[in-house]
């Protein structure tokens, strides 16, 4: 286990770490690269100790993402006995890779010029994101403490808008004319310096204008004949615009298994470019969004305090709670029916319960499906058609089996056959609405996971309870 | 919208197409990339037709991302129309980027040796997992129809457990002894033709006995001053082990922003390596699973037929018919409270519905940590202690409003209080389960994901119900 291939500005002064270093992190990380429960209680212990010597010394065996990893493991008294001992040229890398909420609390504690100077080896969009958790005051402090190049470049990024390319992208970018040769895109690359990004893999081609025509990959540059011209070698480039969404920039990169794509604005002029390691980490937030999304849960964030995890609960069962209310109604009308028969309230959550359940997996398959296009406009009509006739199959099976449970408990045709036509009713209402939903609110430019949950558990709750207690009105008394 | 820097050999015929060409992908695609549906409908005309020249015409003006994409909104009698027109050099890409089920349609239609032909084009990855899904007899045909050196590769990979980082890798690799320069790396590059990637990031730089000892990326070795040792300029890399699972994989390029990473077997020798692209595809994947499992869903895969949906859910149906089965037991017990109070009937509902809720709240969460490495052995205790507390924060938020809306709609300040006791205990043993069960099939080499959802709901229903009815019994009757 030793160190990274990293695409930021890694550099650390001990690169070569002494052995006892490299003890210190085999310690620290387990076989999955996970940070030990050991080497957090060694940390603790110093901090109990009050061991400044020896806490720098934890710290400064870890790479940026596991002192970022070790942060969530601790509470807030801990985090602000480390962060002292954090070294400088660490702190920016350490604070691109930390929570939201995590961050907000380190930057509180870190002097503006610390941090002004810690942000200057970031890549604009990492500097950028930290800058933007700022509060005002500080923000202006940390933004006045840097050179005017760096500044510039992070007020440019933060004048694009949350979760759009321009905010992703960084600006710095390797380009070079059509009409160049292969050895001068070299002799160039060479002497660029600063300008050009610490780590790239497109040297992007771009016209008189600016605009991006190609790109040739370093890879390809190095083993191209010297007097080759760019515009020879060069590949077709997807432009990404940068008002983009960036789960729509992520869509790009995973469908044509893209490496880095040049950002250009209205016009077509290139002004950054997105590296797939920026997308990464999209994805992963946009995939985690969508399963809390169906689980009725905000995102907290890390370590979120017991007031952030029940701020990001309680409303959405709040509103359960309401829609649940208006659903049972459909039981209270019945309620004669229930006295007199007390077996339907035994089976009235069995319905409920599958409903639901069905619901969910139409649900979380059609979100899933959309958030891959793999249900889009060209086949929309065929998807809930087949949604509906597997819903027909399910509900014909699930119903037999209720059927026979239901006389084998109380020996009685005719609530079997009630409990049986009910639950079928609702598996294929289960089945439509769990497609519809997601549709509709895709087609209303909202997010399909998000309040989906809500809508298809009181769509089947109230169609379970209704259809069985009015079958039984009907059939039973 | 033009073409794409792409990782694998995506060499067309036509790669500066004609303008026509260019017009179709424009009609092809909607401003987000997805292929819209009137071009779906220029395609399925031209099938009804049996015009096969503008099959052609209309799939040689997709990339073959496209291409796969458009399969997957066809269904099976068009796509098999369609394969003949695929252009021989498009195929393997298009083949590798299909969903497996469809892979599996069209390999049956395409010939061995065509489609030996074809995958020699690929890496040894993607190969590999094409080959893995020919049926014995066709595997043979198509490997005896390939050159040596492919079918090697590709034999060599297959021996590698699936999921594991052995059958992600390819075995192409840039790699150089730690006593060249600069130039001399250089120059090899440039010479070694066949043996490299098609494209790569990372030279990596290897001892004697072929183990890593650190890369040098493409982009810093052009700048690097020509008689500069490769150890003088290295970067310390993250070695992989060949039989890491595919998911750990995943999390160490994410945590690190590994771009590629050598993968080595035991003893350290290198023997390929992992490039960012194929990651992408791994965290996808994860994380679809994780979100489908939670909806208590298999994956079906895209385009499954109405059988493939019912085998997907039925299943999961049955079981959860199962165990609220055994759980409404717990009103069975209690019936002659109901049928004295039948207002008991028409809350069991509500306290199950929000038990669910909290309870699956919690899963996600812990799920999500869980897979992210932000719960493990060094906060479990805290986590668990966190949950509990919010649960009791949210049982008596919850319950004070179930106590009002229970005087407010009975006028019965005593079927208030049992409501508002029983949600309580209900929203606790909620968030209780919800942590505990995760972590218990984790602890237990279980996907956290996969079965937690009939767990909790059992619980939080049995909870539920039989808190309801048996204080019920206690205060009311």
């Amino acid at each position: 286990m030793s160190g990274e291939t990293d695409l930021s500005d890694d550099a650390r002064p001990d690169d070569i770490r002494s052995d006892a270093a490299a003890d210190l992190e085999d310690l620290a990380l387990d076989e999955d690269y996970a940070l030990t429960a050991a080497f957090v209680e060694m940390v603790i212990d110093a901090a109990d100790r009050g061991d400044g010597a020896r806490l720098a010394e934890l710290v400064r065996a870890l790479r940026p993402a596991d002192v970022a990893d070790l942060m969530g493991f601790l509470t807030g008294d801990y985090r602000e006995q480390i962060v002292p001992h954090i070294p400088a040229d660490a702190l920016a890398e350490i604070l691109s890779e930390l929570d939201t909420n995590i961050r907000e609390e380190v930057l509180e504690i870190v002097a503006p010029a610390t941090l002004a100077k810690a942000l200057e080896d970031l890549d604009s969009d990492d500097a950028a994101d930290v800058v933007d958790d700022l509060d005002d005051a500080t923000r202006e402090r940390v933004l006045a403490a840097m050179p005017a190049q760096e500044r510039t470049a992070i007020e440019a990024s933060l004048a694009y808008e949350d979760d759009t390319a321009g905010r992703l992208m960084q600006r710095e970018v390797a380009l070079a004319p059509q009409f160049w040769t292969a050895a001068q895109a070299l002799d160039y690359l060479r002497q660029a310096g600063e300008a050009l990004p610490e780590l790239f893999f497109d040297l992007y081609v771009v016209d008189p204008a600016m605009r991006p025509v190609g790109a040739v990959s370093v890879s390809r540059l190095v083993r191209t004949a010297p007097e080759t011209l760019l515009s020879e070698v060069m590949e077709p480039v997807t432009d990404i615009p940068v008002d983009m969404d960036q789960e729509e920039v992520a869509y790009i990169f995973d469908k044509y298994h893209l490496i880095s794509a040049p950002v250009v604005e209205r016009g077509g002029r290139l002004v950054g470019q997105i590296t797939v390691d920026d997308v990464v980490g999209v994805i992963q937030e946009e995939s985690e969004e969508d399963m809390l999304a169906l689980a009725n849960v905000s995102d907290a964030g890390r370590d979120a305090s017991m007031f952030g995890i029940v701020r990001s609960r309680l409303p959405w069962l709040v509103v359960n709670l309401i829609s649940e209310t208006v659903a049972v109604s459909a039981i209270a009308i019945f309620q004669d029916e229930i006295a007199k028969i007390v077996a339907l309230a035994v089976l009235l959550p069995i319905i409920s319960s599958l409903g639901n359940n069905a619901s969910v997996q139409t649900l979380a398959v059609a979100v899933r499906s959309l958030a891959s296009r793999e249900l889009n406009a060209a086949n929309t009509w065929r998807v809930i058609w087949r949604e509906v006739i597997a819903g027909i199959a399910n509900g014909l099976a699930l119903s037999v089996i209720m059927g026979a449970a239901v006389i084998a408990f109380y020996h009685d045709w005719k609530l079997a056959l009630t409990a049986s036509i009910a639950l079928m009713a609702d598996i294929i209402i289960a089945a439509i609405i769990g497609i519809l939903a997601p549709l509709a609110l895709e087609k209303l430019g909202r997010d399909p996971a998000v309040s989906s949950p809500i809508i298809v558990t009181f769509t089947t709750d109230f169609v379970g309870f209704f259809a069985l207690l009015a079958i039984a009105a009907l059939i039973l008394t």
